[in-house]
């Protein structure tokens, strides 16, 4: 990831804005060193009340720059529309509007190219953009600000930006969830045994156990679309608190940028950061499903299950012990689940007891929503590109399914279909193991006379309820297992997934 | 609250799975001898494969009864659907499910009376509510459990229950949000500092705040109406894990208890809680957006500020200090947004690793559960009776606002419309405001002169630009705080409400 | 646990203070029917500045007499030492102090038996035992809170629990470590598989799998000493907030209660519940290991390992699938991490943020600090009893090691010690494994001639270095699996448990 | 990641590990681009089992140089004691020891000077040493891993680089609490109210209330100790997990390390991470003390309390409003004590469940760990150099002790003195309060007749227990807030505070 980003408009190169150096001492006297010709810039911003310069620390401590930087792209998007809708409203001439705009783009244009300098003077991304549309197009580029605030324009770019990081996120979901089609698709007779409490339990279709992995994320993926909804609502226009008293027209700038509503509430809406705070929820959902998914993967991959196979290029070996094929991958996204939880409980816990309306501790919300974006992202690029390509043993995975008296269920179904009550069956069934275990054989392999001596309902025809196949095919009703069943369910799947097409 | 609960069939009566006494080897013994005569009833459910009765602490240790009897109702309702099923099927007859039916409706009936006998040895609801049936029908009741298990159970119970609970949540905050749009329209012109990092930002309206919690509440609601969608799913039919042999009819079921989809895969629906995370999670930011509504009554009830007056009725005093008044309600769900927060994490990091499809973990997802229930609805109650009945304290809310020089940003604009660029007219009302601090003053209280010594472009009619009531009238676009928009807002609100309704 | 607890002073009774009942109206209406003789008990505690009674629903919301009597025994011990304190420091008489003393024991005598009324109207333990107090032995009674407040009295009630809960649990916790002593000195050279990445890296020796988890644990006990020294401050005498106007000698009372310390700040000692963080970080560490060993049980116990046996009486079986039996008990430890995990985000959230000294959202700090102390005091019980009695498969242990590649380290270690350097003799081992997995045997079955296609460094000798004794045997230094170093480890382990003894 | 990102040496440049670039599939065709002459690299390393070479995507997913090249120091710092013990140990010879730690320095050398180039094909930061030394020493260099593992290598280096972290953030702390103890001596007869429910309760001394943060501070510190205890344990020589077939003696190493304990089991030693948890836990609440001693700030500057100063330089301003001074540090803070919940979060559901030994999931725990060190040693740095530089409006803290009846308690008490029963006096005194309130006079404003008719026990003497300077010098005990008091508390907290230096 990121494999070339030595270019200084990397949103990720200066990921953490405290100091980590050990020794403290230096890095102050350095940061020091480093700020003072930039505190003066600092001042021009709202110097004006101040008798004591920002302490150059302090000055880095809470700049945002190091991280936001990342909304460049849309901050300049919000500001073309913000500036189209002054002209419109006849707040700026047409004129002026148009040098801004060509400004903007030839400042996006150098920071695309990697020729921005950015500042920590500056603070952050929305006044590193403005100053430098300054220096580009002299005092018109002051004009700008007219009428929004930076606390309305963030909360514009967090939602531009992770609107576009949610489109590309539920494209990868279903890019995933057309791989597990196919794979289950081929798989719908392949056996294994379904588990409970890690004991087997009954034989299932191994197609669908993955159809099963498929339905979570079909949810997830529900669950974003509907967070996209609130996400996609548009703050600017709010400005600092309470709105501006220049006559602006917020329709006009929504429907440039593509918001689907209006915050209906200036204090509300720069304020507000639930939108956040809904998706890291999504998110931790979906990444604790593919935590499931990887435990049954690093499960299956064992020695002792060895019921599929991994391409080798998804796992490395050990330095030390040269038979090692670890499936670092899956052990991997687990881990990451963790670390998404862990953002979540962040930003619940930031703005927790926070009165109205904008505090600097929301800034803190960027980083977290910005790693649990990324984790999200490459977890699920790994998992499009591994999943759909593992490989079962099917003859393990039958061979472990003929020694768990797996079929145990069926024999009680078919002595309550000859009238038994299903507790009562349960309890003759219960005693066949008990032989079978006490034998070393599995049921099929008790005779007759063995079965019958628990129960007198049992006839010769017993036995073709015993095989695997037989157990599969009965279960043949929506959402059973019978491969005739997971086939239809594929069909299904590649209909439904069309609605996120 | 439940103080007097010492009747068996209070579900919270016995909340509490795991040894609370401190002198546990007591605890044992008496749990020992407790339970001596029903582990024999214990072996009955499944006791043919073992050679050992199950400990007694063991049984109490998993035993989930003391809090799913919270099922019951729901749990005797989705019986009552499945062995209708199960007649309409001809899988049991019609006179076998009549004599079911009608028992059921018995034991409902004894537990609603409160003289139902619960036992731990019978591990949970499901198990204590057949076995009461047999006693009462006896053996034609063994039937009833044909064609499904406690996993497929237990899913639909908590599925049922918690629909109904989330409607109930819904329907608080409909009641919540109609008593805040009253509050608000009663104050569209009452005067208060807007603040941002807690210091005098701009003038807002009181209402137009009032509206701000209105929108986050608004969310939340529409959070938990898509929530409810993916609750009200029904798992049944999916039996243990892999569906069932019998010919069941599942849109039978579903129409019956009013789901309103069938899960589509039988590991998933008895594997999944992915459901109960996602209420949870939008009960958590419910409650965050409650506890920043609970700080700010808390401050402004503070002497510091002393904006709003909550009614007697919902404070404390202090046992030592007699003059105090204390804000308990609000400081109380405060920390309850904490413990909401906790339960989130619980359910994401239970969930988390688990392989397919149920684990016993899984009975440890029903108390967090619960009290989430518990509190979200305490929570939402308390504040449908406090927050419509707070009283704002006008003058020194408009007192505050004066001494802030809230109406700097409106001189800036007014220096913007008078051909200032934005960020010059910025510097010009910082020295203003600098001169004001020296001189102990507000900006309206300067003169004229004294203005006009940073910027020639301020004329005589600078100060209807300062007065509070201007300023609030000037932010006049949707969602600014202009007294006839929130009027408006207030309407719109009204009508947006029908949505729930 | 607890199933029979209907008595109204069991501190489990009534262990949630919100609202369950989903017919809320109905509830609220109870409630103030309930509420209405005793509003006006509330009102004598602190009513004279009241104009209005307390909503009877917010005296139900906000009372903690639900949950916090199940400090009674240490309230009125902590009364007893206060009594008599005051009567050393004569600020009260003998005489009036004896009456109280004496009035106390018989409140606990009532208490104990069960006979003793408790009245949500009277808000929390503190007020009901008083009030009982001053009916028992009339005005005199009103006299025991000189000096002290509820905020200090809470705060030492709460610590002298935790102290005892803290004792109970490092017993428990020392006699799961001896046991696990035990079944390591048993099973020193018993073979296994040890695992990274699940899959099979080097033979160990079960006693020395063992013997991590005893480490583990040992770090738990000691993290949890720590914590007691912190838990064990006495903050009683810090009255409501800036201490008392009274003469009173914190030391008698330190030494009265077994006090180690004295806190040595008034607005501190009331708002400071990091005492009960600590313990709860503690515990989650504590209980994600035993969620580690849980995990390890369930695999073992799985079909595919079958490395272990757990006693019947610690499992549980399947209603409808009469063949299984489940690790209840290790699941459900699991799951119980998450819990505690989710208390220790309850507290750190709940503090966050708070002002000095006390406010109304630490009530929030007790059910979760109740519940983790009651669910590891059960998770450490169940432990306790279980671990030491599973039963290693030795059988099959042993065939997992020997397919698992698992001395190919041994192998690259007999090359080094030959001249080869290591990353060299790391690929030749490599390559050896490759060449077994192709022929399907491990590397004990290649020939000579075989190994020596891939280095001539290697001798006729190597084979015994290829057995897993051999393997096992030679890792022998401090901290290594050969069977003589675990032996050794465990007699250290014997004497480094009576530090805590 | 970002593998060639400008200065290599830098820890933070590289923080995020994951996918950041929205067009992620161009993103994957450069890595692949970027990585395909290091595969064969990668190979080198373990290659030998494997067919295939790894995924390029899959390299960069799973390697950790991007964050752990920030143990460089530490890392080789452990290898140059591990040859040296080698050396001692008669296991590799004196002159290829010295060639070793010859090349070691000179790579350290080379990464101080921002010269080493750090290749993700490498994986981690060992690999990338120890490739590097080989190229400068030859083939003798891959004679430095013998005996040992990157498990118990990665180990190693986490914890001396923790310890290393620990000993900066104590000696920060103790500067913090130095300049503390400062404050609090300048103002120990400067009067604040004192609050509880945040509304006025009792007059306390301002170096009273600093001397509780203090207090706080000191548990703080203590915890760090005790923490620092458990992380100076050396887990070198447990190899990958089992230990090694070397004659190594790992005493040697732990006193070259300065470690003073070793661990003593291989097993436990390679997969434990309790110690950065407990670490984590120690920092949560630190900074859960930081988030209430900045939010205490934040109200304090608010023109509401208007309590406190704290200078301009640590403040910044608002680009739209010009008269803002806003609390920016506090704030971020108290944002970033959030910040640090949700990395304990993360490492403690990363560990759940996880069996032993090392698993691929534990990489993710140095991200958590490093950002919550740097979060930490921030805040600290901050709070070092703001906090002794608050000053406090004493004018404003007196007169708002004035209006809030604070001294309501010292009448209770008088009356007390004067024989009346506690709860008796405090009804008296709540009658005397609701007078104050009704004639908007403070209780000291009302005539003797006025309280007379409250109780007769009220003499003229009333008068001076009713002023703040008498309430407050009479909470003369241990922890009260009498000056004296404060005095004593400051100078035992210079001594307290030596058993850190």
């Amino acid at each position: 990831m990121n494999a070339n980003s030595s270019n200084s408009n990397n949103p990720d190169s200066n990921k953490n804005s405290s100091v980590s150096d050990s020794s403290t001492e230096a890095s102050l006297t350095n940061t020091a060193a480093a700020q003072s010709p930039t505190s003066s810039q600092g001042q021009q911003m709202w110097g004006g009340r101040f008798s004591e310069a920002t302490d150059s620390f302090v000055a880095a401590f809470t700049a945002s720059v190091g991280f936001d930087q990342r909304f460049a792209r849309h901050d300049i998007q919000g500001s073309i529309a913000h500036a189209t809708m002054l002209k419109e409203c006849s707040i700026l001439s047409a004129d002026d509007v148009a040098i801004i705009i060509d400004g903007l783009q030839q400042v996006l244009s150098e920071i695309e190219a990697g020729e921005f300098n950015w500042s920590i003077a500056l603070e952050d991304v929305h006044m590193n953009v403005e100053s430098r549309l300054t220096d580009i197009v002299g005092a018109v580029g002051k004009k700008l600000h007219t009428g929004r605030s930076r606390n309305d324009q963030v909360a514009t770019d967090i939602r531009l930006w992770l609107r576009e990081e949610t489109d590309n996120i539920i494209a990868l979901l279903v890019r995933l969830q057309s791989g597990l089609l196919d794979l289950a698709e081929q798989h719908t007779d392949t056996i294994m045994p379904g588990f409970t409490h890690l004991q087997t339990a009954q034989p299932v279709s191994f197609g669908h156990h993955v159809m099963a992995w498929f339905e979570m994320l079909y949810r997830d993926t529900e669950r974003l679309v509907d967070a996209r909804r609130r996400i996609n609502q548009m703050p600017l226009g709010s400005a600092a608190l309470a709105g501006t008293t220049f006559p602006i027209d917020r329709t006009i700038t929504a429907k440039l940028l593509g918001f689907e509503g209006i915050c209906q509430n200036s204090l509300d809406a720069v304020s507000d950061r639930d939108f956040a705070i809904e998706f890291t929820s999504a998110a931790s959902i979906l990444m604790m499903h593919m935590s499931r998914m990887s435990e049954e993967i690093i499960l299956w991959m064992s020695a002792q299950f060895n019921f599929v196979q991994i391409p080798d290029r998804f796992c490395t070996g050990s330095s030390i012990m040269p038979q090692k094929k670890n499936p670092d991958v899956p052990e991997l996204v687990r881990g990451k689940a963790a670390r998404v939880f862990g953002q979540l409980m962040t930003l619940l816990s930031l703005m927790k007891s926070q009165p109205l309306a904008y505090n600097k501790d929301n800034q803190e919300d960027k980083e977290p929503l910005f790693d649990c974006v990324d984790t999200l992202t490459g977890s699920l690029l790994a998992f499009a590109d591994m999943l759909p390509n593992i490989t079962p043993n099917k003859e393990n995975m039958r061979a472990a399914t003929m020694k768990g008296y797996a079929t145990a269920t069926d024999l009680a179904d078919y002595l309550v279909r000859r009238g038994v009550a299903f507790r009562d069956a349960h309890e003759v069934v219960g005693n066949a193991v008990a032989l079978g275990i006490k034998e070393g054989v599995d049921l099929s392999d008790l005779s007759l006379a063995q079965l019958q001596q628990f129960s007198d309902a049992i006839g010769d025809d017993v036995f073709e309820y015993l095989t695997l196949e037989g157990s599969l095919a009965a279960r043949d009703h929506l959402g059973g297992t019978a491969p005739n069943q997971v086939k239809q369910a594929v069909v299904n799947g590649r209909m439904r997934l069309k609605a996120f097409a």
